[in-house]
């Protein structure tokens, strides 16, 4: 059985991820899920990408955008503000305070990340196997021009990405308590006993890169001896989705499917899908000493991304040789 | 301006405080609610009693249940049904959540729950100044037959009374954690300040007993050299409504209108308002040194509960000389 490990972030990642199992059904599909989104609110600790892997996945999901529950209804959030307790910007739906509820009771209990979300999958059956990156605290925070004053603030991403919608101008990405954070059990693992490992078209920045800066991540992704293919979320210089283009622009990586290509670098890539409509920076890629293609790479329905999949493991195994 | 000092369960506490808000409307009202029934739900601090007062005087409250929410939705409770996190047995809405989450938010951040109490009355301007018995945990324990097995055990008060519906046999109601509790901030002073206290027809054991089991209260009212009347929760030999009788037999009470009244005593209380069924027993209690008569006492709508919170006055009146 092919063993691939996918380092994914939110929505992307997800739709990336029911894409990969129906081109590959029988794979045995690790998931290691970014945590630096995660976010603690009324109390509560929300993962916000882990709930979308698990959600897209276990069927839960709300398709059209893409996160939270389907069938949702808000009259917790109502009560809260009728309680004047915020923020109101975040939707956290009654059924999605649910999840929040069982993984924070059972944090409390000693229960570590990994432990929880396994739990929680329990119910969801993902059909993969999904680890947080760390079952350490690493909180993203962005450094921006303040909206409301001079100067400049670092705000949680959450605020930066869903209050902000990315308006303000990002100087610095910082993912909190990286350095410090270990990778949970399971994750050096999977990389190390992996067929093959999977960037899906997820952020490079705050999603995957997020993932790599926890010490020990990139290594064994660069180290594990087998073909690592990523997926360009970057088509025809913008972002197919979300506000990758104004991280990217933070870390001073322009926006080109090539120029992500390189900011993840041959060191750690060896194969790199572009969309057909980038087909012409094809060669500015090899030229990075990346192998790369151009094929379709909008997630337009499951299908079409179960072919992005297929042909990101078709690269795999070009590299492979 | 009046000062009236209520010792208030839930439900009948609730509406016996609506009745009298409605008999003297410009009176100043505090009530010392009883938080030996407060259980810790889903991680979540949920305190029965004060709510049930503060959404029944604030108009939030369930009307025909007498508890919870209106208008009240359980998306909450059934998604953490499905992943297997219970108690099922304990009634919980989505508008009800959003209150426990508030309150183990303030809670983690350090407030008392005395603190706690009034910010959450802030919204529900309850028209009475509401005070939990203490800020330190009680927990009231039953010890039962073991349904599940030979032998007695100790339950939590709400798993008796709301899962078991006091169907199994009751041999002690311990109050846990009473004996090192302290009177909340304002408790002592309301109650050494009062013109007159009042016992509504709430549970003689479970509420208003709880809350004399705090040390310093039972004394506090004993000497506030004030009356004290109460108004019987027993009418016909049988609690009017809840398991009264069962708890009142745990404690070797009889339940009829004048053993309660003598199982408070006439240290504690000066007058006592027995149901015009239980005329008849008048001369029973005033032989205990308890000036007594017999009124309606079915709270069946608020202005017969005002008559009954008159009535109590007006015996308090009639004590005072």
């Amino acid at each position: 059985m092919q063993r691939i490990v996918v380092l994914a972030g939110g929505i992307g990642g997800a739709r990336f991820l029911r894409g990969l199992k129906s081109a590959v059904p029988d794979a045995d599909i690790t998931v290691i899920g970014n945590t630096g989104d995660d976010i603690h609110l009324f109390g509560l600790k929300v993962c916000p990408d882990l709930d979308t892997v698990m959600y897209t996945l276990g069927g839960g999901i709300h398709e059209e955008q893409g996160w939270g529950r389907s069938d949702e209804s808000f009259a917790v959030k109502e009560e809260l503000a009728a309680y004047g307790v915020g923020p109101e910007w975040f939707g956290l739906g009654d059924r999605d305070f649910a999840t929040h509820i069982v993984r924070t009771q059972m944090i409390a209990a000693g229960f570590p990340l990994s432990a929880v979300t396994e739990a929680l999958c329990r119910r969801w059956q993902p059909g993969v196997r999904l680890l947080p990156m760390s079952d350490d605290r690493v909180e993203t925070h962005v450094l921006i021009d303040d909206p409301d004053g001079e100067g400049r603030k670092a705000v949680h991403f959450q605020e930066y990405w869903v209050r902000l919608r990315a308006a303000a101008a990002a100087h610095a990405i910082v993912p909190v308590g990286a350095e410090q954070a270990k990778p949970a059990p399971g994750v050096l693992e999977a990389l190390a006993e992996a067929d093959v490992i999977l960037f899906p078209p997820s952020n490079p920045v705050v999603s995957v890169g997020t993932i790599l800066a926890v010490p020990g991540i990139r290594e064994a992704v660069a180290d594990a001896g087998v073909p690592v293919v990523g997926l360009s979320p970057i088509v025809g210089d913008a972002p197919v989705r979300g506000m990758a283009d104004k991280v990217l622009a933070a870390v001073g990586v322009e926006s080109t499917a090539a120029a992500v290509a390189r900011h993840y670098g041959s060191g750690l890539l060896d194969g790199w899908l572009v969309d057909t409509v980038d087909a012409g920076r094809v060669g500015e890629v090899e030229a990075a000493g990346i192998r790369c293609r151009a094929v379709p790479l909008m997630m337009t329905d499951t299908e079409a991304t179960a072919r992005m999949a297929a042909e990101a493991l078709r690269l795999a195994e070009e590299v492979r040789g």
